[in-house]
């Protein structure tokens, strides 16, 4: 199972991409509200608990000074995927990137782009894909989806002319 | 007595200086390694129990993706400096600056110049000041101080021509 | 009591969120309109007389070239809260941010996220707090409130499922 | 198996401390350079046969217009690691750093820090422990040294008072 | 003839001034979807066989972590023009210039400004100029009535005084 | 006359360069450390006194949040030149730029190049020669020695064939 | 006579604002476009001529790779203040800032901030105020008309109470 | 043949490398000393007649506010390579970069990398190769080579083992 949070329901509009990816790949996940901040304690043993309740992969999404994904990380050692959410008042992006993908040595976050959800829940699934070879089929069906789609566009330019 | 606390030893170089200035100042303080990534449940102690050991003010310091002083400013209200350290690797020092500065409504931290940890000092110095007129004495004789070393300047620049 | 402060009348509807959550948590605050760069005079006489005036801290606003917290800063041993506001014609905020922030060493200002005028509030009660066990109480209920309305919205996404 | 690749030879010097630390938790890695922009055709059967050779996941390391771990991943369902080099000529780091992170939805690339190899290593070691138990011991055992690491540091220090 | 590709369907509202350009100056060209990410065999097959298919210059437009026009660059020894697309999500517009602008040494790619696909035609024109008289005196033209408009709106400033 | 001040002693490495460049001009100027935030009064009463000492244009160099020259421009009506001057642990210059150039609307200063201090100086120069048609003559031939060395590397380059 | 130009009619919504404040203050001015990349000879002979035709002070304002403060001020000894607009396409302004500030030694121009016409209008008219005491005056009056209006908007701020 | 021309003297040290790369891919070139802001008629008079010289592409390489090579792009038709040259006082390069990227519409420059004048001197040699069939056979040998010496790289690697 991957467990999907971020750091207040105002993130929400952007991390359900995570969910709609997983439920679509066929990958199983919970989605919760935990604010580093906000509720610290909560985080801790949302961290130290994830493991114990079958949780494989954790994506956060947070933004500003976007401590969720670090200090999870800080406190398992399951993969944590930080999702860099463009807040209001956010300094252009800069601020929640730099804040997830600076970790020093030790306690890696696998960052992804500015509101890069949908990518997160993708490397979710790629890692629990690892051991999971039905899976790994899907992804190649989804990664085929892509191509598909770039090919029906091309021929919707070239009947165009 | 200000609590001064940084994720790794590594930093003492540039947080030295806070200690520094609040001796100088005649304030108790203790320093200490406190590492929000390597010791998470350390730092939620410590950010927990500072107020009953007697801590008004925490000066935290840390580099990169740096969390240290936003997390302890999450589980105290006490107030919480933070110093942006200029780590090695880090992106010229832009990433601990937003890390620490750019926290979210409800969870202030009192950010200080890049490397700034003197002024991190003075600043716990002069919030504890506010209940403490000897200590605001010994302020406004510190800031004369600067006033008379810019006029030793001056003199020393007349006296060239 | 807390001194609010602001560069120019455009800056109100940022600077009033200080006002609102120091009312919230029974802190006395004045609000006043202070120009660094139109009214010099009338700032350092502001900055002179603030403390005699029973002000403990200084809670200030500016955009742009946002001189105002810092040069208070020169002209007081009272702590500085700056507040970088993120103006027309702003290079996107980094312009108040590093005139703010990035204060030469012996002059400290306490600066808090772009726009973040109910964290310099926050902070000011925190510092004002340093010596008043009932305001510490009451920011600890707000530390609580924020930890409650998390609660909320989590419960919330769970009804929703 | 974890498969390490670099833009160039100059890169193992960053590159060679995410095989180190694989080494140190016993997971089977093989290095290589595989240039995206010298060697497109070369890179383009690595990543299309890693899957069948054995490999797990992909570190893949490059500076400046660092196509590398965004083209690799666009050929594999591997999770892929990339790890922004700060090379020579690099604008201060920034130019690998966005052009690793911000991948177009559909194809994640796991960003780490600048110059960030060990934290690489160490991500890709955690996707493999999702099905490996042993492994995940081990790593739980690295997180434990890193703590004792810092504690070692706390003891040194109280030791100089 | 000059081959126009970029990464998605979503870029055209972009690149179509390129196409324009060369209309206007009499330039054969072709319009295409080719991604990098989504369709990495199709963008080699692209770059392989443009030459023989009678491309003299690939004009190529991508947003984010834009690879397409160092990739293709990488496959063949015609001059690309890399037009930087900013996307949404992008942060800024910086990811994809610094993405297509700093190619290692050995594979240029001739960059132009952000969302600049006049100038990107106006660019694969003066090439294909260098060995071809008519089309250097269209330019001229072009040029001249650049400098024409410029003098309309110097007369329309003078009429209305 | 010029009145050249700088924020503190350690400015003067760059700022002699505005000084070098008036004695060159045959221009008078004073040289004078002010420091805004260490002698906040004493700036006051430079700038309020600079006009009547005979001053016409003051050049003003600072670091980090670099207040001097648009604090300097909020108490006189003379010209302003700002010099951002590149101190340590500047954040890359960027700070002292934006302090100095973001001014608000109705206090401008004339800011040159990060540490411009020459340009300064021949700014002043300029400005002061709009009403002197004799040091007018010396800038055009200060101007042509500008040209007369480019030709001389011109020579030098040539010969070296 | 101070000469307003602009590289394009569009950069006159920000430009007018130069014109407006030198009428109010009495101060002769002509507006004109050039354009250095589309009429680069008209540039040369306006540059050249402007002395000559009673201009003492140049304002140039221009967006992007913002090439006509500078190459204006490579052609003539008279002081320009350089406008950097904030064009469409613009990287955020800085493309236009930095063109514009970062001359090299030798050819200065007066950087005002992004957008920043008034300012450019009050400077030139401060320059020309070096040798115009009735100017001065004038200048010395709006300077009180922006204290007037600060003063104006406290007494609004303290009626609302 | 191809036109390299550099602002200043202290240019030639990375601009050198174009001339290299045309070498020894037996493109005739000449260098030259040409500075927009030192002898800008010298400039204007270098573009106007680079065509009827034989000149089929220019390379222009400067620092800081770069404006050399959109200048010449602004009097010619021939296609135009800008290097930004990361000078001293630059501010880490983002000033070259955007001076000569961010040209307005209708006016080119092809851009390489900061300090990239070996991808300079290729991109002319492709340009030069649109109408010369032998230089395409040494730009493909070029390419070749590279990809040989990574395949050397590797193949050193490999032996290490």
């Amino acid at each position: 199972m991957v467990g999907i949070i971020m750091g207040s329901q105002s993130d929400l509009v952007v991390m359900q991409a995570a969910a709609d990816v997983l439920e679509q790949l066929g990958v199983a996940y919970e989605l919760n509200i935990v604010s580093a901040h906000r509720t610290p304690l909560r985080m801790v043993e949302y961290a130290q608990t994830a493991a114990a309740k079958g949780i494989k992969v954790i994506i956060a999404g947070a933004g500003g000074a976007a401590h969720l994904p670090g200090m999870v990380a800080s406190l398992t050692v399951l993969p944590v995927v930080g999702v860099p959410v463009k807040s209001s008042n956010s300094i252009d992006g800069w601020d929640s990137v730099l804040s997830i993908l600076q970790m020093p040595s030790g306690v890696p976050v696998a960052t992804v782009a500015l509101n890069g959800a949908t990518n997160a829940g993708l490397l979710a699934a790629q890692i629990m894909a690892t051991s999971d070879v039905a899976l790994t089929d899907r992804l190649i069906a989804y990664k085929q989806s892509l191509h598909d789609k770039v090919m029906d566009s091309v021929a919707a330019l070239q009947s165009k002319k």
